[in-house]
């Protein structure tokens, strides 16, 4: 008795013969498993669908719990047509909706979080049919729908390899796996065959949108190894573990997020809650990078980062607040990042990172550091200048 | 303390639009109702590309457990969408989903019967609610979910209106209500205020697809009154009843079925058993109406109608059990027929019928009748003219 959980996200999921072609790979498992769980996402394009409809029905203050609910229905759709197709090549398969999953939620509407999963339901349906089909990014609170967010599904799938204790959690995508950098900027990128949760967590915050954290950040919680591969090709994907066996490789990948802009406030005063009531006005942004350092005035400049979409909302909410602060602002940018474990045991990377910049002449703005990863703005124009001297120079395409 | 259920069909809910237009016309339901409950369809043309896209991933012979859960999903999200526009416009409103609703259903997928509903579960969410959405077309059996078949969302609404003992029953759709003839044939044609339950099951089976048969026994069984109106404007439509006040009219409406075809088989023997087993190799196929004679030779004839799509494969079924019976066929034939529950107590109708018919040049071909109705068959050409003419005869226009 072996049991796997599998995710296909919704380009996998793009037409009939996408889904098709998806039943004929799932019931190729039957060899190997013989306990089979399904992970799917809506089909491509069908969430967004459903958000415009609801836009235009009913404008942008939408109300969280129905809007929740009619998203579900691209996740149910995409879960009942794989159980038909795998029904037409013989397969039993039997699709779950949320309810019948016992996927147990808590939180918000919109943003919900995987309290509890009620594994006898799922095991019953198990021993009655071949293939159970699950559909991701939805739970169940006090009988009412509830979406996980965005990249919801691959949540939802590490989450039950967790309670099911799966032998093998598979994410399938539209990509070959983790790559040491985006494979559009940098020619010599090269699939990385292991990376850890935290790597892996540093790499996709910073733009390689392989998966979203959050579900990154559950299998790391409970120590769930899982592989990213494609469902396009049966080449192997990038195993994600608690620790690679390649303990040597000191940088495991470069990453790129363009369309970055900067705001800067100077005159922040130094005295405690200075800093938090500024940041307390943007509560509701997506902001990135903060950057804090004292001038010898006493007075604090706090730079931080955010997405260019955003500049203006952000702006406006700052000067309702704090009409009297200065702000300079930056368009243009990206954020570019070096990311590995290795890093925590060797010094001079940051150094080797800014004299690769500096010799592609490379402006440098602003800096900040974790422990395995260290992200520098620069000007977006340079961003491909950047990702090839940084590969090279960490010698990342061996 | 007064409930209403409505209904409202897949064209009144065909676009944002026309969703927005829909809450506002529930939204004036407040000043004289305390409580709303509001059937909802698809939106129009979602089921048949629901439909479309599981045959495109499956084929044709799709396990209907999950068709049914896949088609379910059009109405709950119509439902979500109604709530949404509700919100929008400042009115309380929740959509319940089939698990939450509380419809019980038995019988099989694509075609269950509703059992029973649990009102509990209703009247605890209009306690907290201003407006209920509950999706047509769709129940539970044991934690599965059922459709009801074509029409179903009507059912579903007058099983409702009778569980909640509703004060008011309405039947939403795109048109003004039901008319003495097609308004599309018959200039003159006519909405009927009032018609009784068999005098609608007549019409409705015969043509005047204004509302499925299945829904108008449900009504007639429990005694529900309700009306039939359109969505696009405030008149009063057709109101539904156990007996009119009207008893007087004799004919109520005349109707006409077009493209139907009529098969006659002759030497079925007159014994016992014989024509039951010509009919057992039709059940699977829609016929209409069947019409035996004896002839001296004691040979039997029997003919019946059918939809002209369905001639040949019915042929067929009929050949490979009977491969020895002569089988005669007639394409390009209407169906006209005239209902009233004057009828019963009224002698000389049929003759008035064929008179009238006789008078304007149409051959009739079959005969049936029931208590409350005279159809007979005629050549397609003829329709309009013979609805017009019976129109004039049986003076509906007044």
């Amino acid at each position: 008795m072996s049991l796997i959980v599998q995710k296909y996200g919704g380009s996998s999921l793009a037409t009939p013969q996408h889904i098709q072609r998806v039943a004929n790979r799932i019931q190729k498992l039957q060899k190997d498993y013989s306990e089979i769980v399904i992970v799917v996402s809506a089909m491509k394009g069908i969430t967004d669908q459903l958000i415009n409809l609801a836009k235009k029905t009913a404008g942008n203050k939408l109300k969280a719990s129905e809007l929740d609910a009619l998203l579900a229905t691209g996740e149910n759709q995409s879960s009942h047509l794989l159980a038909l197709a795998l029904h037409q090549i013989g397969s039993k398969a039997k699709a779950l909706n949320g309810f019948q999953a016992g996927i147990q939620v808590e939180g918000n509407h919109g943003n919900a979080k995987i309290q509890a999963i009620d594994i006898k339901k799922i095991q019953k349906s198990l021993k009655k049919e071949e293939i159970i089909i699950i559909p991701g990014f939805q739970g169940i609170n006090d009988g009412k729908i509830y979406t996980l967010g965005r990249g919801g599904s691959d949540l939802t799938a590490i989450a039950l390899a967790s309670a099911l204790k799966a032998d093998k959690c598979q994410i399938l995508t539209d990509v070959d796996g983790v790559y040491t950098a985006d494979p559009k900027l940098v020619d010599k990128s090269k699939k990385i065959e292991e990376i850890s949760y935290d790597e892996m967590l540093e790499l996709s915050s910073s733009g390689s949108k392989v998966m979203q954290s959050r579900a990154v950040e559950v299998a790391k919680k409970f120590a769930i190894d899982f592989e990213v591969s494609s469902s396009f090709n049966e080449r192997l994907g990038t195993l994600v573990k608690k620790d690679t066996k390649m303990e040597e490789v000191i940088i495991r990948g470069v990453s790129a997020e363009t369309e970055q802009s900067r705001i800067t406030v100077s005159e922040i005063n130094d005295t405690p809650g200075a800093g938090a009531s500024l940041l307390e006005s943007l509560k509701d942004t997506n902001i990135d990078m903060i950057v804090v350092n004292v001038s010898p005035t006493k007075k604090r400049r706090i730079s931080f980062t955010l997405h260019e979409d955003l500049l203006t909302k952000t702006l406006q909410a700052i000067k309702e607040k704090h009409p009297d602060l200065d702000l300079e602002t930056e368009k243009h940018l990206s954020k570019i990042s070096i990311v590995g474990i290795g890093m925590r045991s060797h010094s001079g990377i940051a150094h080797q990172m800014f004299a690769t910049l500096g010799k592609a002449k490379i402006n440098i703005g602003l800096v900040s550091t974790s422990e395995i990863k260290i992200s520098v703005t620069i000007d977006e124009k340079d961003t491909q200048k950047a990702m090839e001297s940084l590969h090279n120079a960490f010698e990342l395409e061996k």
